[in-house]
């Protein structure tokens, strides 16, 4: 079956990879890039170049765009409004929650259909279905070009708003730093014994699958509003976060990570919640 | 094949379910707890109550601690310590590095074998192979007890020094509260845009084996002491975290466990490292 054939606008490290991605499963790909030397390297594995974003939208119905920001791809789309009613833009390009529904608006408004995303992986990552994009927007992009899109990793439909995909994208990262965070403070502490990142990082790696599989316990608590305590209570989180303080502090690992999930923890205890489960953290994340 | 004989000491939450799951996998099993009580709904399981912790440590070559704390171990252990010789002790009590050291130079002084562990899951995940626990010390209790022990949950041995199941825990667990609080942040975040927390947490869960990955690279950087930002720097995280904090904002979201990744991050940073990888930012949680 022949391979539909896609465009992508904006050549960076991440549009480039998108590109190669298309080119090696066997898509027609045309490129565009504001300086146009970025695309040679793709032009000798088979991309058309194309001169002008007006030749880059005529070229395919599926339209990538991955730029700075934003205002970028309004700057480049807007000349062009006339000729994007019949095709579909994926946005791939970073921004808030916002900035994608103003641009949802702006493309109903000019009968276009649009389809925002984020990327959850870095350019090297792009072409295995191991890692997510997140989609959200028009859904009848999502089931009009899969196949297209399912060659720069496995397309994860989060629904017509088309803010979510950032804003996902947004908790995401913020998940990924707490996870470096978590596990470069604890590689510190066994490194001051000893023990190398490698060794650690396994046990690691198993052990968040068994975090995960809490998580996925406290969703339900979350979704319900009800938090029992039976298996660990935030009392007894407070009581075995003295450990890691303590062993720390032997070993003049930095203490601030540890220190405001206790204080986190202290401040649910405070507000009468010691015996219900870490979920009930929720609220406090809440600001409420 | 006949399962060999065991006795655990301590009937809390955890030691109960430890005593069950050998029950279960058909172990001729001694309990013995201070309040014997406690052994009531066990014998009627099949368990055998011993009387004394002298008549509980000499029903088995293989003996389980689970009590409050390491003074509690010891003072149970001490008047029976010269029937320990030719016994191997697994204790599983909670505690620091520094007193599973003591309690194995305890044990090499008078004779006999001692291993120390971390059960890493809450009493509902035991007898569940997926779950680890954590073994240091004496490497000949794990070699003639695995049958045994790995009823329990999988055996991972740390190696001959008594003190890292006790520190590995600490970290782990630091990773743990570090995942669940960016968890919670995100589904604080996206849930004030009306996603359930079971729909935001499946992602999250796929995202973890992704940042899973991450780690396992980065390890090896940490290991080697060379960061090369190839696919993502640090400076590029500082730009990517705005997005996060703005929308934590525009929610009302508990901004400080992002807060302190920037404050973190922009340490490095000053520290003219913005163009490595975050992996990088182990300087910092070294404390020097």
């Amino acid at each position: 079956m022949a391979r539909e054939k896609v465009t992508v606008i904006g050549l960076g490290q991440m549009g480039s990879a998108l590109a190669a991605a298309f080119l090696d499963a066997g898509h027609p790909t045309t490129v565009w890039n504001r300086t146009p030397g970025k695309a040679d390297a793709l032009v000798e594995r088979g991309a058309v170049r194309a001169e002008t974003v007006a030749v880059a939208v005529a070229a395919s119905e599926l339209v990538v765009v991955c730029v700075l920001d934003y205002p970028a791809v309004r700057d480049l789309l807007a000349p062009v409004v006339a000729a994007l009613p019949g095709r579909a833009v994926v946005n791939l390009t970073t921004g808030s929650p916002e900035q994608a529904r103003e641009e949802a608006a702006w493309a109903a408004g000019h009968g276009f259909a649009y389809l925002d995303g984020a990327v959850m992986t870095t350019p090297p990552g792009i072409g295995d279905s191991a890692n997510m994009i997140l989609y959200s927007g028009a859904p009848e992009v999502l089931a009009a070009h899969r196949d297209a899109l399912a060659v720069l990793g496995d397309p994860v439909d989060l629904g017509a708003d088309a803010g979510l995909a950032s804003l996902y994208d947004a908790g995401l990262l913020g998940l990924m730093w707490s996870v470096f965070g978590g596990w470069l403070h604890a590689t510190a502490l066994v490194g001051a014994d000893g023990v190398s990142a490698k060794e650690f990082t396994e046990v690691a790696n198993r052990w968040l699958r068994t975090v995960s599989w809490f998580m996925t316990g406290y969703a339900d608590q979350i979704d319900t509003g009800v938090y029992p305590g039976d298996d660990a209570t935030i009392d007894v989180q407070v009581a075995a976060i003295g450990h890691l303080l303590h062993a720390g502090e032997d070993r003049g690992i930095d203490p601030r990570l540890p220190r405001l999930h206790l204080e986190l923890m202290k401040g649910a205890v405070a507000a009468g919640h010691g015996g219900d489960s870490y979920a009930r953290l929720i609220e406090t994340f809440r600001g409420r």
